[in-house]
């Protein structure tokens, strides 16, 4: 007799790991309809549904805490059109880190702390390829934050595709958000000048203060071309761009020779069902300063990701790095809290607590 | 005593090099107003001018050939501000190749071949180090095609920022144009699969018929999306763009992953006093597809243009280049060219000869 598949094996777990009997029922968020206009927390329903099963070489993962990312807005524009693709009915999609309270994958014991695609609901049945582990008692939101989705691609964005040399002029926008205010600080501990670009005078000031930018511009004042060209004396080396639309288009006036444009976002254009013109100035200016603009994707550094974030790590633990998140209580107020950081109402990385 | 320098020295020159005594007028064209919307040959004038002397270091040339490159129009939109920059009143700039009739520079003798800004007039005095020094008998529409400006760009701007590898689709619009139907025969020398964009048919028809390219496509056709579409069903490796504007836009929605886009030129935005939005697609195509957008200007590869030239040479001796050029005939006729070129009226470089 040949052993069974090794995805097929139930593991043995000490007592004190085995999860509690599985409900048969669960909640969750589910997309009512695909918005016309700017999002609107009616656009989502919560609805009970049944608790999946795990299936061979799947994982049952109960969901801890989620986190929303403003890119998620774009799959609701509603041309997306592969296996899944959100459209109303379906269970809206995020990333999530959770308890393994069932595994049919070798890889994963129950009681894991993993992370993975869990999407808007109590408990997901995810394949064990697609979660990655962490040690017990991390703390969800840096793992969903400075050491998940959002610190990588800051990491990778900032340092592989801006590439900025120590004295460089760094500017970001959405310099508060769940990107920016990681590259910001990234941009501070390799020895940049940095420049944030944010929505209001408070998170102007907490940039300031708290975070150690150099400088800080409120994109939403009246004098902001004045106050973004007073900001960048020297112009600039890298402009890390989060968002698209007029402020790249102020960066663009404003980048050096052989200046680098990290296109990481587009948030300009996501809350809206009729994206706008490209910005003033491509291709000219990209000509006249010999600019490269570069978009990225993080799951490209994937093999890269157990290095940064060991690197990121230490600077956390050092207080070199200080990450920030806005969260909310109970899997309920996803829906306003993806209203509220599109409407940049959110700082750092906007998380949703589903169970403790 | 100190012997002068070297720059004050006249040379000696072999009796049948001696230029005939210089004339004193010469004619020039001037700018005699800036365009307000499309350029017409009318914003210039032809005027009767004092033959200039060279100065300490200055060459005297008389220009037998000028050539004009859409690029220019962008300098007629009144915005530079520099000392020099084209404004009404002074003489129309440009790149010429002449002979030199006075030298005041040890590097140049009278007779000798020289490319330099003349500038649109008859004789020019220059800087001996501005100018570069050709063999006596090259044809003048050679250098200032192929071994020229335009041909640099080509090369350059292809090999260096688009970096195309044997097999990869590269498309390239403005194909008929100065630039444009050298960077397709190159890319052809490199393996790789050509498509070119054009805004007629028959120019399409010349592309494929004399110039080896695999696909032409005719911007200005109703089914231009579609047939682009069909002409690159791999999607787009290296986009060589001349244009910007529109078919910017519909190549960043035609890019393969990685791909890159060498920004040349933006000739969709030059016979305008009003520039337009960007592309659609910018930056979120970029970041979706990983795409790389570099803008690059020729004259940061100038401690190569040598090796480049070599190179060059002995495709055109070899018959693997085929350069075009559209040839008029007297100085006055350079406003009409310029007017043509920018309508695409012209094929290759636009040459215009000034004396024989």
């Amino acid at each position: 007799m040949s052993s069974p598949p090794s995805c097929l094996r139930l593991r043995r777990v000490a007592g004190h790991l085995l999860a509690a009997p599985v409900a048969s029922q669960q909640q969750q968020v589910i997309i009512d309809s695909l918005p016309d206009g700017p999002l609107q927390a009616a656009n989502f329903r919560v609805r009970d549904a049944a608790t999946p099963e795990a299936a061979e070489g799947e994982v049952l993962v109960q969901t801890l805490a989620l986190t929303i990312a403003a890119g998620q807005r774009a799959g609701l524009q509603g041309s997306a059109s592969y296996a899944g693709a959100p459209r109303a009915g379906v269970v809206m999609g995020g990333t999530g880190v959770g308890r393994v309270l069932a595994s049919r994958c070798a890889d994963f014991d129950v009681g894991d702390l993993v992370m993975g695609a869990t999407g808007w609901q109590e408990v997901a049945a995810l394949p064990g390829q697609a979660v990655t582990k962490f040690a017990a008692g991390a703390d969800p939101a840096l793992l969903l934050g400075a050491l998940g989705t959002n610190g990588l691609t800051a990491y990778f964005g900032l340092r592989e595709v801006g590439a900025p040399q120590p004295g460089d002029t760094v500017v970001v926008s959405a310099a508060g958000g769940s990107v920016g205010h990681l590259v910001g600080q990234m941009a501070k501990i390799w020895g940049c000048r940095v420049v944030g670009v944010a929505g209001s005078e408070e998170k102007c000031r907490s940039l300031l203060g708290d975070l150690g930018f150099d400088a800080a511009v409120n994109y939403k004042s009246p004098t902001f071309r004045d106050d973004f060209k007073a900001a960048t004396p020297e112009r600039i080396d890298v402009y890390f761009d989060n968002t698209g639309g007029d402020i790249l288009s102020a960066a663009l006036f404003r980048m050096k020779r052989r200046g680098r444009v990290v296109c990481c976002g587009n948030i300009s254009g996501y809350d809206t069902s009729q994206p706008g013109n490209g910005p003033r100035g491509v291709p000219g200016l990209l000509v006249n300063n010999e600019v490269r603009m570069e978009g990225f994707l993080v799951f490209s550094y994937a093999d890269r990701y157990a290095e940064a974030r060991a690197e990121i790590s230490e600077w956390v633990r050092s207080g070199q790095l200080r990450p920030r998140t806005t969260v909310y209580n109970g899997l309920g107020k996803a829906p306003q809290a993806f209203v509220d950081l599109l409407q940049g109402a959110t700082n750092g990385t906007t998380v949703v607590r589903v169970a403790t």
